[in-house]
């Protein structure tokens, strides 16, 4: 390779370049991460560089160039022109965020094309991928040509990576997380960007959650993220909208992978949880205004559940049989220890025992069942009286009593 | 391990505390080493741990606890309470620096002990052990208790590594170089100082160079890593001082092994090159200022030979026989191409033609010749007229024109 000639190229150079608070070249960021792929840059290397990048900080135009080689180390995947917008929607991870489910056959409903390449859950947070898999039938293996008839057919699908879509942010993304990097908000932006690149996406909706159960403590990291994820969106030609949504107690009023696709329909025939309708046309207003209102017609005369109906059968699915694992399952209900007011319902106890009960996994690639799980029967700030019922668990043999002590953790019942 | 159940010593964490600019408790210093070590710390996190370190800086409390935790990640030599103090030098490396071949045996005769470990050279800078091995039957792979008589008998030694003394500075050095991360003074300082005090060492001088042949480029950078150095050594209970010596031209006549043994033998007989004799007692004034005047004197009255001697025949060499090589190479001149004063003759470009002579090794393990080198005939300054001699190269068939070219960089002639 002829670039293997520059010095400025050589593992050290990179690593200097940033050291010393400069800024790496274009040819320097592809030199690392095609160097971290071939392994001419190793391990160590690769970690001092997230290190220095975090420490340093990197500018949009650095940001920009490392997401565009992220997205140059794989495929990328081309729809048909001559189609609506291709939109996408990405949540930085919520307890019982569902709104993936929603947003998609519901602005496919609109005209709009959503190519959505989701993933599984880890640890408290769920996966959408295994939530649709409590659908008899349904696949989330979709190859490209499956995917494109789907996007044609319906206007929209979810299902997983098809094929190798920026295999170098699979490489950063666990080195992050080994080595403690993954505060870099220029580090977040390129991997969420680079993923949503590299999967056609024209316009994308970032959902960024802050507060107790998020990633971003605070309302201004995430507005921080926000702003940085906008800029390097413009600077890639794709538009990105984001939308800051606190995240302390649960979206919704189910925690589980049966149970959220069961109140994603009721909120795709517009019904359901107000909090989880609003978020709805909140993240769709965020794409274009001019749409929420249309999005409010289409959930509520009955195109938008057509458009789920249409999406479950071009992948596979039954959108009329039972969803799996919930008659499997035994219903237990918690109650009010004590009259007084619902002061806190807190996200993060609430999805580690939802996970606890097996609606999640602690380990990639575990299986995850899809009956168990909590059903919210009352939300914050609620009036209670002793022995109401609070929640009910959906559960079988596993993890029922560590879920009931994290469950006793989210709970906080006092004066007004 | 008891202390595995702190989470502060999880990998995360102490990632974490620097990254954040904190400082690493002692107990994560050790976990650090250990975990290193086991590889419970993985290497790319060890990589991200000292680019924070660089970033982030580190305490002198914490370089004292990072050195300690290193020299307790292996043994730590003793010596027989009741002789003189154990005092040694170290220098960061200079082309044609032979001081150690005079300091060892020099201090010796003063009545002071000796236990210098040292290395072998890798790139420009000759190791002192390679220097040694032109002698012929001298070992430099004691053992401890080899190490200890000559220390008793003689009171000096010089030899290689005896057991596994810092094994953690062994690999944190790889990895700094790996991941450019030798900059951070901190970093330098426990390197070196956990090699000296594992090896008894209770009084030690620190040549430090700088300049363009040295790896500290400018004074303040060599200021810095000194008071690093002293501040350090005194936390371990160790008496650092460090001389500040420029090292822009060779220090002495000679770059090469058997030259410099020769050279080195020429000092400790009370002649020798002014700058070479200047810098030996400089640093024993370093050492202690009463000791200058008795060491210029134990130059020049046979003392320091004698010691010089015994060391020679306690580590099984003979200090009569022919140094090895010489004998063996052809001898050519370098001329003055023109009339004109030396205005500069480079160490760098110097270091690097008795290198690819063979003096030197571009990887480590490989053999050197003893024999080849360089004798410079002419100092800066001086007034030179055309075809005079300014250099001698002892060489054999390797590297000659890649020595001679580099040998022309190395030398500027013009006018005053």
């Amino acid at each position: 390779m002829a670039a293997a000639a520059d010095p400025q190229l050589l593992p050290q150079a990179i690593l200097a370049t940033k050291r010393e608070g400069g800024a790496w070249s274009r040819a320097q960021l592809g030199a690392l991460v095609q160097g971290g792929l071939s392994a001419a840059i190793s391990r160590p290397q690769l970690g001092a560089a997230l290190a220095f990048a975090l420490c340093r900080g990197m500018s949009d135009e650095e940001t920009v160039g490392l997401t565009e080689e992220m997205v140059n180390s794989g495929r990328r995947l081309r729809w048909p022109a001559g189609g609506g917008p291709l939109c996408d929607k990405h949540s930085t991870g919520g307890v019982g965020d569902k709104v993936s489910l929603v947003l998609a056959p519901l602005w496919a409903s609109l005209g709009l094309r959503v190519p959505m390449i989701s993933g599984r859950g880890l640890g408290h947070t769920g996966g959408t991928l295994d939530k649709l898999e409590a659908i008899s039938g349904l696949r989330v293996d979709l190859n490209e040509a499956e995917a494109a008839r789907c996007l044609d057919s319906v206007g929209c699908f979810i299902t997983g990576q098809t094929g190798a879509l920026a295999p170098a942010d699979g490489l950063l993304y666990a080195l992050r997380d080994e080595t403690g990097t993954v505060p870099s908000i220029p580090l977040i932006t390129a991997s969420i960007l680079s993923k949503k690149a590299a999967a056609g996406v024209e316009r994308l909706v970032m959902d960024v959650k802050y507060g107790s159960g998020a990633f971003m403590r605070t309302d201004a990291e995430a507005t921080a993220l926000a702003e940085s994820l906008e800029r390097v969106g413009a600077g890639l030609g794709m538009q990105v909208r984001c939308a800051l949504t606190p995240m302390s107690t649960p979206l919704g009023r189910t925690i589980g992978n049966a149970l959220e696709v069961r109140e994603a329909v009721e909120t795709l025939a517009g019904g359901g949880d107000p909090a989880l309708r609003a978020l709805t046309l909140r993240l769709t207003a965020a794409l274009d205004p001019a749409l929420e209102a249309p999005a409010a017609a289409a959930l509520d005369d009955g195109r938008a559940l057509a458009a789920w109906r249409g999406m479950v059968r071009a992948q596979g699915g039954d959108p009329d049989a039972p969803l799996r694992g919930l008659d499997a399952v035994k219903q237990s209900l918690v109650r009010a220890p004590a009259d007084g007011y619902l002061r806190r319902l807190d996200a993060l106890p609430l999805g580690q025992a939802a996970a606890a009960l097996g609606a999640g996994r602690a380990v990639a690639g575990a299986p995850v069942h899809p009956g168990v799980g909590l059903e919210l029967l009352v939300v914050e700030g609620e009036a209670l009286s002793a022995g109401q019922p609070i929640l009910r668990v959906w559960h079988d043999e596993v993890g029922l009593e560590v879920a009931q002590s994290l469950i006793a953790q989210a709970v906080e019942i006092g004066p007004r």
